[in-house]
């Protein structure tokens, strides 16, 4: 059995952001289906693993762990990669990871799935403009920050940059010209994608297509 | 001069986190008015101080920190209260102010702005519909875990539960029947409310009523 056990499913951009760190590190990871198009994170085994009715949920040596944050964290721990160096810097990551769940991530996924995923009655187009418009802000702000840089905190990739590169290579699926928009976060994401061991989230996580 | 000086405004639900706890804390500090309905947090002084456009942001001995969930992290190291015990426990406290960012504050505060602050064009009954459902579920999550609990992670109070009251006792601005809907979350945050230093927010932080 694998070290790591990752439940997750293909199209979640929060379970992709540590299915990615699991990759790249080369860690002994195995993805747990949840199928969360036929309702599986709302059964009662799912939210005994987790309340908060969510993907991911990591388990490792008998922890459960859940929000994509605080797995990322414990994974920098455990295996030494993309963690932080100092207090300072600790908190510069953890300033970025709230703000791609509370800014970026929450809008931008939001949006994503319901102009792609949603039942055709939920598509209602004055929500899908609403949330991305705060999608689009919030990309603008990453854009300029990333503007002379290479990666968002410090010299080194770290988990603020997996955090915030969760959804981002689903770009298909959102109606953005991102070369000519967000030209800094664009090539901030290719560097993330010629590292060795990258893969597209359709094929690191299982579920994809969605099944019948 | 005040030791520790907080960005912020009455309204704010981000800002109250970080208030309350230098409050409760008996902390010398002192506020500084952002003049977000006129846009103050768009000025270029301001971006200086936070690229994210946001507030709160707390200055102090020469450090300046935005995020809210970061600024308690970095109160209760100095004033050593509410700070969780131990790894495990500290990743509690984090899943707790991520969710609450990503799940609770985002679609509260978003849903209470447009329904009470925003120019009536921005009122859209379809996008506050979609966001006061986001807000019921999260609290609905949150008040299933505090059934049987006194506090959030733990047997004390922490800086989970301040990130999770942040938005609470602006009560009356949403049409909940908080007591019939969420009677775990109501005891919850009596025991706040009852706390020796409580103050409301708009007690708490200039800008109430809003300036003309």
């Amino acid at each position: 059995m694998a070290e790591y056990r990752l439940h997750c499913f293909a199209q979640s951009d929060n379970a992709y952001k540590p299915a990615l760190m699991l990759e790249l590190c080369g860690a002994s990871w195995e993805p747990v289906f949840v199928d969360f198009f036929h309702g599986a994170h709302k059964s009662p085994e799912y939210l005994a693993l987790n309340e908060m009715s969510e993907v991911p949920v990591l388990e490792h040596q008998g922890k459960v762990l859940s929000q994509s944050g605080v797995i990322l964290d414990y994974l920098a721990d455990q295996l030494g990669w993309f963690a932080p160096t100092g207090e300072d810097e600790r908190r510069e990551v953890l300033r970025w990871i709230l703000w791609d769940n509370h800014k970026l991530t929450a809008n931008c996924a939001t949006w994503r799935f319901l102009a792609n995923f949603a039942p055709e009655a939920m598509r209602n187009p004055d929500v899908i403009d609403f949330l991305s418009g705060r999608a689009k802000m919030a990309l603008g702000i990453l854009d300029k920050h990333l503007e002379g840089r290479t990666w968002i905190v410090g010299a080194r990739m770290t988990v603020a940059d997996l955090s915030c590169a969760g959804y981002m290579f689903y770009e298909n699926e959102y109606p953005i010209d991102w070369g000519a928009e967000y030209p800094n976060f664009v090539a901030w994401r290719e560097r993330i994608r010629v590292l060795p061991g990258w893969k597209h989230p359709y094929e690191l996580m299982p579920g994809h297509p969605i099944p019948a």
